[in-house]
């Protein structure tokens, strides 16, 4: 089978893209709970991007086929599973583990991560189903379970700040977005928020303070990491948890010790594999089901920038990495 | 009345020693809900020395009296509460505001922060009643509410490791004991424990690594925080969480975000204040009737090294400073 394959870790991103490759790759048997994928597409993700350049805590063998999520029609079934009922039905899969990736031709999944999708659900949006919404959704339960009323969020112009934007506009609950471009306020000023920064204002500090101190926000979603959070963390009132589920700024949290123990805060992480896990098989069919229906009525909606074929795999992912918040990129398997 | 007071911080040690004073003081008038004590005794615990060194979080107008915690008899009462059942009651008592402290003849006390005591509570432990057993068992209570097997505590030939210890006896908990000096493990595996681990060993990190991967513990109690800490996130298990209580160390943690998001883990802060405003006045008199009789049972017991007078102030207090832990120092306030 073709599946675009990279030698190593190449941490400059020219390199890592000119290192890209088509090759032909044999297909191994099924095992039990396995899933044999004829891909129709898969996105480019941020993860996948810190793969490629060996900033992420997942690690494969080399040469390895990237691509965490995508979506394709079953062909094949590990003799555990039922053959007449599965083949021929289109999945979104998800996989983090040193295993093959979903940038291929055909891609062998673990049935506890993929989901069966709706003959009605959005054709376009199911290469990016999973890892994008159910990150969202896993992220704003931790909210929803304390109670909040008011949470923060950063990288707030990104397509998980999305998604839970619309999740906090159904239950209620205000949303303090933080973003890091002028025009990226405007956006969001037009899709009717009230509560937007900028992170690059000179102002942004005593802004946020002050902000911060009105809504009181009991929970922030933080994809950035560094200084940023150990500010966060210094501004959210008394109780308050930051929730980290990404690294975008490379740095590590410097924390203050006093500021975790007398105002009793608290920091966690955040990944989709430990959430699948903890969720359950029954739970994840239940919220899929839920998020399928709001792709479905539009509610949900996933900026697709470019969709490319294997052969244009160089620049494709070049005009993502220069453009990212215009939307993902989608690598079509056919 | 006569009380300890400093006229300001000291962060220099003798400095601070030598600016302790007995001065006297007026006692101002009760509120509703505040209950006078004639003191009893008061110890000094590592957060009052912080606090006369400027290195806490609880600052309070000088001069100031010292003394986060104390016993006495109570002998006046806010017109809201039972003048006559009250009065003659010996109590225990806590503070965390910027008001007066408990190293004074006379304390007025929130009646929030005030446990009766039973008549056949051992005298010598009123005084220490409050901070140390009630934060163990806050503490303790997080690794309950995670249904874990294994804890892991530092600083742990302290006071409040012992009465975790103790509490995780009765649990069937097992306990990963980290202490900081030869006699210390030597002290601990005399009273039955066997996983113990000293942090100035050569081999301690590899040996540390070794226990942890055998017992997976599933919480961690840090009273050192800084470099430590970011050590034990490290080596913790997947889903593990740090429950920071103490900052021994003076320093900040340095958080690798990779590891909180890809390992599930969780950094908290624990401090008894908010413990109490949490737990409600009913659940913590059932609290403290159990953790009373365990003391009356002789099943709990303070490390008490010396009790002195308010002249004594402070050749007492170097003591405590240069042999911390051979027990409290208690200041006599009669």
């Amino acid at each position: 089978m073709r599946a675009i394959t990279i030698d190593k870790e190449y941490g400059n991103l020219s390199e890592m893209l000119q290192n890209l490759r088509i090759t032909d790759r044999p297909l191994r048997e099924l095992k039990d709970n396995e899933i044999l994928v004829k891909m129709e597409g898969a996105p480019c993700n941020p993860s996948d991007i810190a793969f490629l350049r060996g900033m992420y805590q997942i690690k494969k063998d080399f040469p390895a086929v990237p691509g965490f999520e995508g979506s394709g029609i079953i062909i094949g079934c590990g003799k555990s599973l039922d053959q007449s009922a599965l083949t021929g039905k289109r999945i979104s899969c998800f996989i983090q583990d040193n295993d093959d990736g979903t940038w291929a031709e055909y891609f062998i999944a673990k049935a506890d991560n993929c989901l069966l999708l709706r003959d009605d659900f959005p054709k376009n949006e199911a290469p990016v189903f999973f890892i994008n919404p159910f990150t969202a959704y896993g992220l704003f339960q931790t909210a929803l379970d304390k109670g909040g009323r008011t949470i923060v969020l950063n990288a707030a112009a990104g397509q998980v700040g999305g998604f839970i934007r619309q999740f906090a506009k159904e239950a209620g609950i205000k949303v303090i977005n933080i973003v890091r471009r002028p025009q990226h306020v405007e956006k969001l000023k037009q899709e009717g928020e009230t509560l937007v920064l900028n992170m690059r204002d000179k102002n942004f500090r005593q802004d946020a303070l002050k902000m911060f101190n009105e809504y009181q926000p009991e929970t922030g979603f933080d994809a950035v990491a560094g200084e940023h959070t150990s500010f966060l963390l210094e501004i959210m009132p008394r109780y308050a948890e930051i929730v980290v589920y990404g690294g975008l700024s490379g740095n590590p949290l410097s924390v203050d010790v006093l500021k975790l123990i007398f105002e009793s805060k608290r920091i966690s992480g955040f990944n989709l594999g430990d959430w699948i896990r903890q969720t359950g098989r029954q739970k994840l069919e239940e919220i899929s089901d839920k998020l399928q229906q709001m792709f479905i009525d539009g509610i949900l909606r996933t900026r697709i920038q470019k969709t490319i074929t294997f052969d244009e795999i160089q620049q494709g992912l070049y005009q993502y990495l220069t453009k990212m918040s215009d939307g993902k990129v989608i690598i079509r398997a056919e």
